[in-house]
């Protein structure tokens, strides 16, 4: 396969032909509107891919991470895996009557969403360990699979797997096309996002990392399965997500996308790296199409960045501004 | 990029071109002696590759995973690595003169590998978190590179990044030729192999699956940086293989090679998933070209195994018999 990839390139570039032909009778993001944020992408990209500029990287080292929650797909009003969560809950009620007394479990199941709220990180916590543990690996991919295939998101009706950006997909592809290496880095589950990482924008499990439980390699109904464990492995958030680059990827990203104060580190990790880098942060800006939202919101809040982008030379995305389109079902 | 490789593979089908014209052409496996194994390697590749088959297998699936020491590189009479340990010991010294009291630092510095030897895992333990941690990232990756390309081994003296089985070379390249994606499981550290695997294997770092410190993002001479840590963060070793794949590719692989009774579970793992699996073991019986240990050895064992290999489908690759190059080297 290498080999006829390589002797009809040779053909290809004899023949004069060559990659720029493309990208220069195409816009490759035409959901993003013309103007500094859409002039610095594609300076960054066109910079980091010319061989023998200054600023030239090679392929192996175009690496780029994306947050999940708010930067790829929808995130308000409620992350889309506490949902997930809820709903194993009372999916599961009838094997735990214990959770009939028990908080924050009895609250959930009476729909008191205010005293599960109260409960805080660790209510949430009890519940994302109960609903995400006790199955095997492929159990809960098919589970999670399932559910963000099926379950409609309240405000736009539609599966929360097409509720992804439009302009993100078009950045994704249009980095890969220049031989970017495009990585999930979320505080987000990885197995939960893993069964739909792939059809959603082109990632492969392999290269989505994300927060942890334990899993044990042991006997299960006879068999040995990898089993999931009521117990945190790691948390791939805040100062996490540099740590799960390093564990994951063992190189820095030269360019990297987030949506909220919770990716400051990585955007940091990535800037600091020789050499240009990118870092950019979503601003959820656009009531009407999405949801606008950022100091003060109890999801994907954006508020030191905000303040601190210009001096560290982050670039924000206007929401509302940049992209004339949100999601892909709005082209069809 | 990916515009112009689809127009020309196009052509290429086109014009009668197919991979299959490169492969009956030319061996793909030089190395390896005709036999059973050999065969069964290729019967596997054709057949999870041949569209249409019962065994057809999607690219995106095609997943292998290979130990490191003693399968893909030499890991006798000692774990390369912990002679890095040992020279790093050797080199911090200065620095540490509480060594010079300190067992088992004491007993290293004196030469006496004995008293080393018996302060067991703990002491190796101590010895290995002392010289992999308190540097950050970029550091330690420098630090192991370089000694990984200068320091000669014992017998060959050659240095460490050359004593690789040039016939699992053309194994990586064969099944990466067939759009498999090879990936490192590996007992050693994730951060010791990485600088080597690229340039030694082909394998970036992103496919490399190891052992772990805890690292950390925080200041150090005031600068953000990711600090290693003395403590350990993950053994992927026995049970710790499937996990690591877990975590780390979040697909089984069909395809797993190892080399002692330690890499049984990434075996058992890659063996028990649905369809054509294949499962191999790199067996030492050439004492003159390599070396000869199993059962009774010190490094990678090889003893349950070498009794249940028959009734498990496993396959035992015998270096003296199967393969006819040991070494790149030895082919200039």
């Amino acid at each position: 396969m290498k080999q006829t990839y390589s002797i009809l390139l040779t053909l290809s570039f004899a023949l004069g032909f060559s990659t720029t032909v493309f990208s220069q009778v195409k816009d490759p993001l035409p959901s993003w509107n013309k103007g500094k944020v859409k002039q610095s992408i594609i300076h960054f990209v066109e910079e980091v891919t010319k061989k023998g500029g200054a600023n030239y990287v090679p392929p192996s080292e175009r690496i780029a991470t994306f947050d999940n929650d708010g930067t790829l797909w929808v995130e308000y009003p409620m992350y889309t895996q506490a949902l997930f969560a809820f709903d194993r809950v009372k999916k599961l009620a009838p094997q735990h009557p214990e959770w009939k007394t028990e908080q924050p479990f009895k609250a959930l199941l009476e729909g008191d969403m205010k005293t599960v709220g109260a409960s805080g990180m660790e209510g949430i916590m009890k519940i994302v360990l109960a609903t995400h543990s006790g199955m095997t690996d492929t159990e809960f991919a098919e589970e999670a699979g399932r559910w963000l295939q099926t379950t409609k998101q309240s405000r736009f009706k539609r599966p929360y797997i097409e509720l992804i950006y439009q302009p993100q997909l078009e950045l994704l592809e249009y980095l890969r096309a220049n031989e970017f290496k495009t990585f999930i880095v979320s505080g987000g589950g990885i197995a939960f996002m893993r069964p739909m990482t792939e059809k959603a924008y082109g990632i492969p499990p392999e290269q989505v990392i994300g927060s942890s439980v334990v899993s044990e390699f042991k006997m299960k109904d006879g068999k040995l399965e990898l089993v999931r464990m009521p117990k945190i492995n790691f948390i791939d958030d805040k100062a996490g997500k540099p740590v799960g680059i390093y564990q994951h990827i063992g190189r820095r990203p030269i360019l990297a996308f987030g949506n909220s104060d919770s990716d400051t580190q990585m955007i940091q990790y990535t800037m600091a790296g020789k050499g240009l880098r990118l870092g950019l942060f979503v601003h959820h800006t656009d009531a009407k199409r999405e949801y606008a939202y950022d100091r003060k919101s109890h999801v994907g809040t954006l508020n030191t960045v905000l303040d601190t982008a210009d001096k560290n030379n982050w670039i924000i995305v206007d929401m509302k501004n940049d992209w004339n389109v949100i999601f892909p079902f709005e082209m069809k």
